[in-house]
């Protein structure tokens, strides 16, 4: 970690530390390392703290723990402990007991709140301030603070009481603007919306999202001034979560990219894929139960993957929109009954519309009102079971504290599946018993 | 529009916008065009830009053309661009006729850029700065802009030639920290990342997630300054944009919510539900195709929904990793082959896994080594064509630049439900020629 810069890194060094690092991490591992330790540190650093978290294990093993605790000396105290789980035990113990006590006090105090919480995402670096200071005061402040350590994109500065507590805000563009000698409880604002250390990062994300803020003070349960959450965090953390539920309704962990290696991949997928077979089964037990019927009627094996794909495929689409207005917050468990009228309306529409056409197809082709008429009827019910299926699987799993999108297309398909089977073999049965066939 | 305020008012005014727009539009559209009408302009033009878009043309409704132009003229040009599309053609003539020739002029230069491209969302209200100024001048500016109008939460000021090209950034902490005779030529930092007008939002919020800026300016084909875009702007179109990606895959218009009337929802589901009616009559063809087959043996229906179901569920699984990476540009278009390499290895050892427990079931159940074998060889088939699907269809839907995720699910599981018939349907009349059953 040599502050002395050689030749070939000068113009790395005027990359951004999130495109350094992108070039880093195309890199082999012992070359990743070996350019790492040549970076001053601070930038060393803000490239770690850039880094994908795969990579990370191996980049910081190039570092000895005197040289891990300087670089996270550098870094805001929530980049530190989002790089600890990376080490190994023994390493990151002694990693902090090199850290200065204070620092060290505070990313072990940080370490305290869930990963996805704001205590979890936020800073702990801020810049408070005392209400019976002057704007030229706080002027000095930032100015000294500035020479000692580089401080980040700041957009407001915060005013505590005595024990720490939130008592008030003033924007940069105060210090700018108001006169040098007007005290800080003067011109701040009171009304400071705010969010708590152990808030989901999800109800941050909808915080800036509503406000349209640059930045949120979290407090603790004291109501004390712990950190600070930049928007542009938040909206990394949002994207991830919005695309996170895609994957969990058909049975992913949020983790997997796509060139993520199958080695991982496989422990994770099979096990869902083993839930959906023994759904399957029990669609298929449906079928096996009426195998006398298709041996007498054949045509009836060709009608089933329609009544119930169309089945699985309007589920998906009310599936789809209740757990999208679950996650950003539009609509709450008090909703379910309205939106659950409006999709049996769609169901009754739809599984008349494509119902009848299935039936007449039906008919036209085996001659058979009876297979028309047991189609669209068949149709009609299991397109009112998918869109039950599509409110009520995502609102029960709400409703028990498991994430609505887990798993649940295979759930609603399940349903479809199994209820598509049951209507259109058991229809036809009737339909036969009456002498229709 | 009176700026007396009555009594029964002033519990609203206290509200930030974003919630007072919240309240009324829980209110019947009279009412709340009442109550909107009573607040002070500026607090209504900060309600309307918050406004959701379909309440917009009631609440526009209960202003005069000359009131709308005041609103108009108290919203960064960008929300007012914003408003304009949900007013009749005639009134919005009308209005902007009313506006002063500058402002409106600002608007209209704004129409011209797609509302989902960086010039769409950004707000074309920013301080320019030039580079011959002092510190001390910068300040003098800033204090007089204030008090002429409200000047949005500001982190960077942006520099400009004599053309209006960008040539530097200056964040208001160095106005704060630097000595008052500093020329901003002198402390400018000259390397600016930015974003150009016509780039697409989807390109802006991942600027945005990579560098972690407060705002970015917007820059013209000549290099001028346009406009800025903020985080907070970015968080709500990425989120919106990510669950967008979900509702496609599924055949669903992005702009359908849990609560849109049933009215409104059934236009955009139903053509999807008989695109997949073609799909899954062509599946069903195949199993038509082999109905003397099916007539031979019963047992093979049973089957058919278990080899199609997991190809379907396996499809969906690479299907949404796949359109995540490329929502989110963690993968390129030339990624394409490595990921499914990695895809058809999973489909492998998924196939196998799956295929030897329904293969096994088979035997027992009936007792045929055949059925067993073919099940087998079918599922891990159709397991390698669900990973070809997952892969192949959203790479090829954006080498001819339509979305990826656009109904690709109906596609997948086309393939899946198609293939998995044939594979199986197609190896039990081999079967049966060589005497297995």
């Amino acid at each position: 970690m040599s502050d002395h810069i050689p030749a070939h890194l000068e113009t790395l060094l005027k990359l951004h530390p999130a495109d350094l690092a992108d070039q880093l991490q195309r890199l082999p591992a012992e070359e990743a390392g070996a350019l790492l330790r040549q970076l001053p540190k601070e930038t060393a650093a803000a490239v770690l703290a850039e880094a994908e978290k795969e990579k990370l294990p191996d980049l910081l093993a190039v570092f000895s723990s005197t040289q891990l605790a300087e670089l996270f000396q550098q870094l805001p105290s929530g980049d530190a402990v989002d790089l600890l789980p990376h080490l190994p035990a023994a390493r990151r113990r002694e990693a902090l007991a090199a850290v200065p006590p204070d620092r060290a006090g505070e990313v072990k105090s940080l370490m305290r709140y869930p990963e996805d919480s704001a205590g979890g995402i936020m800073d702990s670096r801020f810049i408070a301030l005392r209400d019976n200071m002057t704007v030229e005061q706080v002027r000095e402040l930032l100015r000294a603070r500035a020479q000692k350590e580089r401080i980040e994109d700041v957009a407001y500065l915060y005013v505590t009481d005595a024990q720490g507590r939130l008592v008030g805000i003033v924007s940069l563009r105060d210090l700018v603007f108001r006169r040098a000698d007007r005290r800080i409880g003067e011109i701040m604002n009171r009304d400071v919306k705010l969010v708590r250390a152990t808030d989901d990062q999800e109800a941050v994300a909808r915080q800036f999202e509503h406000y349209h803020y640059l930045g949120l003070p979290v407090l603790d349960a004291g109501d004390r001034l712990v950190g600070v959450v930049k928007a542009s965090d938040a909206l990394a953390i949002a994207r991830r979560e919005a695309t996170e539920d895609m994957q969990l309704m058909v049975g992913l962990s949020g983790e997997e990219r796509a060139l993520t290696p199958w080695r991982k991949a496989i422990g994770r997928r099979l096990p869902w894929l083993l839930i959906n077979l023994l759904t399957a089964f029990a669609a298929a037990a449906v079928i096996g139960f009426f195998e006398s019927t298709i041996a007498k009627w054949t045509a009836l094996a060709v009608f089933l993957p329609i009544i119930a794909g169309q089945g699985g495929n309007a589920g998906m689409q009310t599936l789809t929109i209740i757990i999208r207005d679950l996650a950003l917050g539009e609509i709450s468990p008090g909703d379910g009954r309205k939106a659950l009228a409006k999709e049996l309306m769609l169901g009754l529409i739809n599984g008349l519309a494509v119902g009848l056409i299935v039936g007449l197809v039906g008919y036209l082709w085996k001659g058979s009102l009876a297979l028309g008429l047991v189609a669209l009827a068949a149709m009609v019910l299991n397109q009112l079971a998918a869109a039950a299926a599509g409110v009520v699987i995502p609102f029960g799993l709400k409703a028990i504290r498991v994430d609505p999108a887990l798993a649940s297309s295979i759930f609603v398909t399940t349903v479809t599946d199994v209820a598509g089977f049951f209507f259109f073999l058991g229809l036809a049965v009737l339909a036969m018993r009456w002498g229709g066939f």
